[in-house]
Parts: structure tokens; sequence; C-alpha cells
């Protein structure tokens, strides 16, 4: 599920990575997630929540940031039904068929014709903070971790980053 | 105005915690937010402010995280005129009365209708970081910190965790 | 490039600060943007990779807060295209010339006419966390960090915020 390996600094952000001074402690680990459509909602909630109980840290932040530009992380409800209005919504906020500068070879290098899934994961955010409390991650009733594919199928990786008082 | 009591990890996120160790604090608090209105502005940054000094702490970072999928915490200015935009760019952006399948019985056994505050809240965000330094929030001239309420009126919690050195 | 004096609670936010405390380090510095155009987005992701490393944190966070409600910090690729794309994309989703009660003298106090700014904003969000692991800022292959002024030209400021295990 996660990769653990020793990293150095042209690595960072791959593989896991355990500090510790003062009484704190920073773990930093990688989730990967494969996705099989183009856009794609997966609920995460409970890798982060492994994540957490690993380190042991009773009091601290986690910090979730998407190794990619067209692939963001948020909170929502993890529905189905709600899932596929968010991708409608999406799809009406950002037209994939608009005349975008990023898809056009006079202007853009890039061939994947993705502007649409850029703007998309800018919408959603790249990163997002939460709180572990009583060694727990903090979470209201319906909350739940949720990564957005906007231009898969592919292989994506989400760097958690936990530091707080073991 | 918080609630103030010892945590154990299934209340985790509820009532006030505190941690310390080598030199670092973190500091958990929980802010109740009564609305009144579906769609409701509130002003807390006098409240995260009290909770940053109250901790002590001279450098470090706050978190603040929405408990509900349907509220949603953000930086901007307080100001009546500009909280109706707000709400009115909301209103436009995600449509109340779309078909949405979160507000479908033969696709969701949510019954509050209520599609349009998850994506609203969605588009605003439910977690924000902000700084601590000498001692104090840190904030542009026109920074407040702001909670939308989308799905109101109900009693709602904003949680604060605080960690630096105090 | 940055500002470096020591700071008193009154003028948080302004300068660079320092503290340590059991193995921590906090390190906050100013950034100081100067915009061009109404609408312009800056990458500054050099500069922050730089206060990164001065500090010396080997793991962490970093906290990225504009000090602006019209001016926003956000991560997407950098590419001339693109950055056209998420004006335009911006210009779509706000009207500037929507009767916005923020800009009406009867009721908003502000004379900029800058309303679609603070939403603009608002949607892209004003606060960034990123993380730390070997000593580098973690970044995916084509991430950068992007500011974007929404209602220039203006001197503008990015606060940043490093707390870590040195």
């Amino acid at each position: 599920m996660s990769k653990r390996s020793a990293v150095n600094a042209t690595e960072a952000g791959q593989g896991a990575t355990s500090a510790a001074g003062g009484g704190i402690v920073v773990r930093g680990d990688t989730l990967t997630i494969q996705t099989h459509e183009r856009i794609e909602l997966t609920d995460v909630t409970d890798r982060v929540i492994a994540a957490v109980r690993e380190t042991g840290v009773r009091a601290g932040i986690v910090s979730l940031w998407s190794m990619h530009t067209t692939f963001a992380v948020f909170m929502n409800e993890s529905q189905k039904a709600l899932h596929a209005d968010i991708k409608r919504l999406l799809e009406t906020m950002v037209d994939r068929d608009a005349d975008w500068m990023h898809n056009d070879p006079d202007h853009s290098d890039c061939d994947r014709l993705n502007a649409d899934a850029h703007l998309r994961a800018m919408l959603l955010g790249h990163s997002l903070t939460l709180q572990v409390s009583g060694g727990e991650l903090v979470l209201g009733q319906w909350q739940r971790v949720l990564v957005a594919e906007l231009d898969g199928p592919r292989s994506r990786t989400l760097r958690v980053q936990i530091m707080g008082i073991a």
C-alpha cells in the first residue's frame, strides 16, 4: 500500500521518512492510488488513519499533498450519488472542449489535451491539513478524505506528512 | 464560547486538548457556531485570536478544521456587502434546484436535499492553515477568518489546533 | 528579496522571525512580489525552496499565507498558456461587471470596485501547506508554487512559515 525506504534530498516526496527531535515526530509516507477512469474519486480515509496510528503521534497535524498537478485532495462525504454530482459540477464549471491555450500546439508542448484537468484540480485543491488528537485523526461524522483523479487512468501518489508529539 | 475537557480517542475533535513535549505545545479547542439562516457567513477571527493567545505559543501554526461536510472555513474581508456577493456567487455556481443525484431518493438515503450545500462547501474549503508569529495570529489588514454555513440553521463546530513553541 | 528583522506582536507577519525550542525550528519570512497587471500569476517556487534551505529544517511543514484578501496562493504548472487559461476561467466564473454589492457605494465604502478580485481569490485560496523531507521542499514533477494577483498592479506580501526538525 505504501512505500517505505530511506530518502535523500533529490528523492524528497518519495517513500517513507521518519525524523524525531526533542519529543517531536515527523513522519512522511506516500500512498499510491491506481485510478481507472479519466475522472474518479477515491476514498483514502482508512489509509490516512492507518498512517496516523503507525506514527504513535498523540497530538499534531497531518499534511496531505497531491504529487501531481491534475490530481486533487479534499474532504467530503463518501457517497456514490454525491460523487457523481461532484463530477458533474466539475464538468459544468470547466468545459473540457473549450479552446484552452494549454491544449493548443501553437502555445503548449503538452500533448495530453488536459487543460480541463489542471483547472478542475485547481478548484478542488492539492493540499489538505488535518488534525490528530488523542492519537486519532480528527473527523466529523460524515467526513471522508477524498482524492480526485482528473486526467486518468494513471498511478498517482499522495504524500502524507504527520508531525506532532508522540 | 468553547468547550474545555479532557478527550479520548473516540472523542477526537471534541473539547479542548493540550499536550506538550520538548518545548512544543499542541493545543486543540472547539468553537461552536450557532447559525440562523440556510446560508450564513460568520466572522470567527476574534475567537481564533483568543485561542492562540491562551496557548502562549510564540511561533507556530494554527490549523482550522470544519467538523462538517456542509460547513466551510476560509479567509476574506468581513463586510456585509461582500458577504452578500459571496452568497450570490455560490448560488450562481451551484444551482440548488438542479437534479443532483444526492437529492434523489433512488440514489441517496440523505433526506436533507442538500447536494448544493456539499458542493458549495467543497468550493470554499474545509481546512485553513494560519501562522503564529510574536505570539499573535498573522493576518493582513482586511483579513478575517470566516465560516460559511451552507445548510443551516444548525449548531456547528470548528476545530482549532495550535502547534508551536511557547 | 525578503525582509529580515525582529518583529513584535503588532508587527506579526512582517519581516523574518526565528524561534527554536527542544530541537524544533520555526522560521517566518516574508516574500515581496511586485505585480504589473490587474490579474497576474507569478511563480515563487525558487524563493520558497531557498527559504526552506536557509532554515536547515530536514523534516517538517511549510505554511504559505497571502497577506491580502485579493491575492491568492496555490499550486499548478508554470506554463504561459495554462496561466492564460487560468485567467480566462477566473474571468468566466466571476464576472467583473456584475452588479456586486461590494462595488455599490450605497452598500460599501470600498472604492476599488474589486468585488471580482475578492471572489476570484476566494476560489483559488489564500493558504497553502507544503512538506519538507530530506531538507527539501516536496514537489511533484510539474508542480510549482504560484501566487495570483487579482487586483493589481500592487506590491504584495506572501508569508512563509517553516516548522520542523533541523
